[in-house]
């Protein structure tokens, strides 16, 4: 692996003008940096709205590519020949009987557990930090990961043909695990949890010119979270939901889909329209959750301790910003237990067939809670946000679906298995009437 | 579970006529049968292509759905509302990296590893079977899987509120059982190989009423493996490729995408164009390879021994059906070793990004076989055929593609493990260059 060369950035189609402080607003050049130096504030990617208003519509969106690369222009690249493996547009799925089974009537599902080229909403962010690595310069990538970010800049890397070197915790689903090493980048399993991986990977960042994507490329990375809200509104028939449910992690995701929609409205996309956010986290790592209950502006770290390892962030960096998210457009931050997790992914694979993983059971728990407690409304056209696939963290469930029934091969075998497997729905049947 | 009741076929908008014997020509009403009472023959779904010519065009087309349901008029269904969960449209990759590591020039990836709902292509002829078997009346759908069609009917009967029973056989990947249990259809493991199942299915078929998706669906069901062709030659712009390789397990696939192909030229969709087929079996199940081998025009059966369990059909069903369409068309029938199918998942990851399961390493193996013998021609347009996802065969790949080196959340640690793996490297290339 060598070290990055720094080119010189050429904003000839490039639509975004700058990186800025989201706290004091001083402006830098978009390279490979993400805090302020004056304030230690985060650094987001600024663009030229009144260019956009000009040259964007519906109708060249349209004619775009079946991917996030649709709305290149409000993406942080200049190149017209960006990553792309298929990246986005994964079905948003009006989920009747979902819907039925918790009393809604307009409940859709964004199914990024079926996102290319791995299975998560982190291809979204990874084709845009990789696209814009290659722009700065980068020829060795890296991250820290709770896992799918692993899969993801592993395998857009392997594709790109740029070096990659991934940091995991040691304790991660073997599903996840497997699903990097297979695309032959550097693993290095750190003994401790996401957050001390997390520390490790910034001092790293510092000595060894590397692009990590979600520490110095994270203003262009976390980007990438915005098209989930831009497609959205156009598989909506250009209209915003009146309430969306998703996971927290760090939290950039929600704050991402919510300057997606800020955006659309700015440039005349869609119709000006108060949408509630609401987010969803394990008790085990309930950071955001704990701030939102107190009213709290702050965010006070934890100990992780949760199946729902994905979304294990103990000291979540957009925290404090999806609290106010939350609180300025009605919504809720609600946490569930890792048993409700499982009863989670249960029941969206029987209502839906979609296999989410430990973060997708955890953002239908908390959905049915929300319900439940009367904090949305049957009516709302309600979005949830599913981010990752099942088949990466196989461990949660094992042992909680059951089993196959074992028979030989003749049909009185089939059959004795049969009668007693309905004599069984039928014992069921009798305790949820008892 | 209910029985099916068969209600009458409305033909209003249905473009297609009737089940045609493949052997004899005699023709049935389009029910639930697959067998010709006059000579055993299998049963086929027929157009009216000279209606499909005149009111299908690559614009109608177009502005369909972005899933296999813009071909709609191609399949055997009459409902303008079938089930679309967004199955179809998979990417088709242009494989630069991978084309240079095989000197090859026009490579591309067909990547149904990233199907929808379930991952592999199944979906395809799911999609449009249990689309059928609503339309006939049927409550229970049913199949004999080797374990990526379980996971396929039970997650879009889940979705289609249908009952669902499904067959695997007892050794599958803990990924697809698990993968299938998550639905909560009824799953009964047959203690012998998918020929046995297969056996034991039509037996029940008989007995039981169920719709089997592959079994009294079957001449429905295989034609949703026609969009895998049409697909295709639109993504290539409206332009067939000069050869195609794909797996065989009873040869369906492959005599389907064939038929695809020829019927975009019949309706003057595309031009006119021999395209090669060449087709893919791993060594421990490879009769339809040994019957192309030794030029026969009958398949022995075997019993199947080989990791590539998803494409381990001892007994092939469309088998000669295979060897014909590739003895007409100058393709071959390859078969590789379960090691050359490791190395093959392991090189289409590293180069492209993609994690296939072992179907999808035989395809690659017998891809490098086929060029390292000239049997396939560098400037050839050249599509292969990914047919499932890596995440349901890890067993396959474990102990073959390294560990994570474990550290300490330390920056001297982690520097030193790279400078280990920066040895290990070096000593490899020195291998390689010995
Ligand atoms: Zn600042
Ligand atoms: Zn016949």
């Amino acid at each position: 692996m060598t070290q990055a060369t720094q080119h010189q950035t050429q904003q000839t189609s490039a639509t975004f003008k700058a990186l800025k402080c989201k706290e004091c607003g001083t402006e830098y050049e978009p390279q490979a940096i993400h805090v302020c130096e004056e304030c230690f504030g985060p650094l987001e990617v600024s663009y030229d709205y009144d260019a956009l208003r000009r040259h964007v519509t519906r109708e060249t969106i349209q004619a775009g590519p079946n991917s996030i690369w649709r709305y290149r222009p409000f993406l942080p690249v200049m190149t017209d020949n960006p990553i792309d493996v298929g990246t986005g547009m994964t079905p948003l799925v009006k989920s009747n009987r979902l819907a039925r089974r918790l009393g809604l009537k307009n409940l859709y599902i964004k199914n990024d557990a079926v996102n290319m080229p791995t299975l998560s909403f982190k291809d979204r962010v990874v084709s845009v930090a990789l696209t814009r690595a290659k722009e700065l310069g980068f020829s060795t990538v890296s991250c820290a990961s709770t896992g799918n970010l692993a899969n993801s800049t592993a395998a857009i890397a392997a594709h790109a043909g740029l070096d990659c070197c991934v940091f995991i915790p040691a304790d991660l689903e073997a599903g996840k695990v497997l699903g990097t090493l297979i695309y032959s980048p550097t693993v290095m399993a750190v003994e401790g949890n996401y957050d001390q991986v997390n520390r490790l990977c910034c001092e790293v960042a510092n000595t060894h010119g590397w692009g990590f994507v979600n520490i110095n490329l994270r203003p262009y990375y976390s980007e990438g979270s915005k098209t989930l809200g831009y497609e959205v509104a156009e598989q909506l028939g250009w209209k915003l939901p009146d309430h969306i449910v998703a996971p927290l992690a760090s939290g950039s995701l929600f704050t991402k889909i919510y300057k997606g929609f800020q955006e659309f409205i700015q440039v005349g996309l869609v119709d000006d329209k108060k949408v509630r956010f609401s987010g969803a986290q394990a008790e085990g790592c309930s950071p955001i959750a704990q701030a939102f209950r107190e009213g709290r502006d702050f965010v006070t770290p934890v100990k992780p301790n949760t199946i729902a390892k994905s979304i294990a962030i103990g000291n979540p960096a957009d925290g404090v910003y999806a609290v106010d998210i939350a609180q300025k457009t009605g919504g809720n931050i609600e946490s569930v237990s890792d048993a409700e997790i499982v009863e989670g992914m249960k029941l969206l694979a029987e209502t839906e067939g979609i296999f989410t993983e430990t973060a997708g059971g955890t953002t239908i728990a908390v959905l049915k809670k929300l319900v439940e407690a009367g904090k949305i409304d049957p009516d709302e056209t309600t979005v949830v946000y599913i981010t990752g696939n099942g088949l990466k963290t196989q461990e949660a469930i094992q042992g909680y679906i059951g089993e196959p029934l074992t028979i030989e091969p003749k049909l009185d075998s089939f059959e004795r298995a049969l009668e007693r497997s309905h004599t069984l729905d039928r014992l069921e049947w009798q305790q949820v009437l008892i």
